[in-house]
């Protein structure tokens, strides 16, 4: 770890067992800790206007350097002065380092789909090779050959200006082997210093960098991980790869991971972000967590609810909503819930209205931000556990 | 021509040769004539909440009958409270009759795609039969057998509450000779006749109802219609069906139709809305424009601009626009170009984003609403001609 306040600054406010609230500071403004982070992917979130999302409350949402690698391609970022000034977006951004997507197209198991491409592989074909040096693919938008290497991923993510910047790391699949695991974690350390190595060198100054916990779920792999990267001059840590094949092995993964990992650091899940899991992640300290699920969700027409048992989704697409005149979620302060009901949104929604996919967006980044406005009170108020066992039941979580 | 003001009442403010400014009255307020009427073609103006509709300082929005009929019907509508209700709009609405989509499915002619389904005829095919008690099509839904008369129409139309009706009719196709304009022009007045029974006797009691003058091309037909309709009790006059197959025909089948058309009316022309179009419209003493095109660019990534040489189109899914740092259009108050510039803008509309369909919504409603808020500032000041002429000149309207 590295302490460099003109990069960042992490505060840690009141604690709760591991659970903690906190302050990151940017050079684009504070992140009040826990926090959910919504994706810009291709740079803008889903049907939003920057300073809608800033409007929203949110302070940090991130961008993918894959995505904006193919297109619209870091020069022209670049040109337009950062990606901040490109999207009119004036609070903190992350990037993450393309590493998850180039290997999604690669191993095809850790994601059904490339995120945001909606398909996975491409017209183009998916082949990626993979070497020491970094991967070699060809552009799912025109063919063409790309390389990303650690030392390009920091490069592209210094050309976007993002105030926080993912180290380039192998993301292994979920039914990589031990041995292939172990390697490819030694990898990802040596990519670690090469990019910290760059950006050293050449990146950023007011730009901090955060490494990624690999290790799959192998405990001797993540502990050594966690040792690697915490010893780095890093700026904060974020938990990376594969947390094993469903919720139960994701949970055991996390609580034997995040003890490992210096208390002092802030901390991201990466790509994780549903209801329950995002929980389970702030109670063991965890601090940022990123997800396509909400925004994604909202393209079919699924809505955030508090209903545990169909894991927080309502689905409007449904025909059992024709005639439901109460609101969406009851209480939930969003536009969709204060000015329309279920009759209306579910109509919406079937008939494929880009206003249902916006305003179900709306709905899902306010359930969000409640929950983590929520978890903050209740870490402050020192009944986090209390907190999310109530949402675990079933309460919204303005009343939890 | 009734005047009933519990039902409608339209006052005449300044005049400036034929144009006029005025206020029409109705049961959810006044509406600020000439103005330009947002399509919420499926109960939704595209991309935009009902709430911001109103933001944008519009009174008066479009539903449309044919397509609220096959989905979600008008008995769910109804179940709601009615189209304000159902979609949450509080001003006033006007809902067409029908005909034109169901003509169009018959005709094929005067649209090339039935408006808003952006395919023409629908998935189980455009069969439609024409008979003297109304037309009989398949529902591009589900393919199941649906009929529209002059009576359907206005009981849909009551159900949807609308506070302007439009009277069904045959919108005859700019293919159509004589004798065929002759007899559907006539068949016109007399569903006329039977949508104003019907109405009297059980339509709501403060919908006003707008009678369409029809005849085609042919100036002795559209002075018998235009007499047919005069004379029935109409709370206002629409100019429906072909209007030629240019822009030059069309104007001069306007010029040769609304001087004979009674002044005192509110007059609403159908379907018509580019910008120089509207502004000859204005100039003949026409109140109300209704028209896809501002919304139905916005989705191909098409903005409005002060360009006459390209019909004010400004298409930023071109690739000219990259690395252009000034704003979409000079001046315009809207989101898209107060906070954000070409080149972004481009991107996102390649990109196939949400957000760029949604901007360019709300900036071509903003250059609409500027364009006839201008036309009305200019006729107060009895200068409509020199505005126009700065307008078709490339002005943009803030400016004219």
């Amino acid at each position: 770890m590295r302490s460099d306040p003109q990069r960042l600054r992490f505060e840690i406010g009141a604690r709760d067992g591991a659970a903690r609230t906190g302050t990151i500071h940017t050079a684009h403004g504070p992140i009040e800790t826990p926090a959910f982070i919504p994706l810009a992917t291709k740079g803008t979130v889903r049907g939003l206007e920057s300073s809608e999302v800033a409007e929203l409350g949110y302070e940090l949402i991130l961008g993918n350097t894959y995505h904006l690698f193919v297109s619209p391609g870091p020069e022209r970022i670049a040109a337009a002065g950062g990606l901040h000034s490109f999207m009119g977006w004036e609070r903190a951004l992350i990037t993450d380092s393309g590493g998850f997507q180039v290997f999604s197209l690669a191993h095809g198991g850790v994601a059904n789909e490339v995120k945001g491409s909606g398909r996975s592989g491409g017209e183009h074909g998916s082949k990626v090779e993979i070497s020491e040096e970094g991967a070699r693919f060809r552009s799912p938008r025109d063919g063409a050959e790309l390389f990303i290497s650690p030392e390009v991923s920091m490069q592209v993510q210094a050309a976007l200006g993002s105030d926080i910047a993912l180290v380039f790391d192998e993301c292994t699949p979920f039914h990589a082997d031990r041995e292939y695991t172990a390697r490819s974690t030694e990898r990802t350390h040596r990519w670690l210093d090469r990019c910290l190595e760059w950006h050293d060198r050449e990146g950023p100054t007011r730009q901090a960098v955060f490494g990624i916990v690999q290790g799959g779920v192998y405990e001797d792999l993540r502990r050594e991980s966690a040792q690697a990267v915490a010893a780095a001059a890093v700026d904060g840590l974020a938990i990376g790869g594969t947390l094993g094949r469903d919720k139960e092995e994701m949970a055991a993964v996390l609580a034997m991971t995040a003890p490992l990992l210096p208390v002092e650091a802030p901390k991201h899940l990466l790509g994780i972000g549903e209801v329950d899991d995002l929980l389970g992640g702030i109670a063991l300290g965890l601090d940022v967590f990123d997800c396509a699920v909400p925004t994604r969700l909202a393209r079919h027409g699924v809505a955030l609810a508090p209903s545990p048992e169909t894991r927080w989704r309502l689905d409007l697409r449904k025909g059992r909503w024709v005639g439901d005149r109460s609101p969406l979620v009851e209480g939930c302060p969003c536009p969709a819930c204060t000015r329309h009901d279920r009759d209306y949104l579910s109509y919406l929604s079937r008939a494929e209205e880009l206003t249902a996919v916006r305003l179900i967006v709306l709905h899902n980044l306010v359930y969000m931000r409640e929950l983590t406005r929520g978890a903050r009170a209740a870490i402050a108020a020192a009944r986090f556990e209390a907190y999310r066992a109530a949402v675990l039941a079933g309460a919204p979580p303005w009343s939890a």
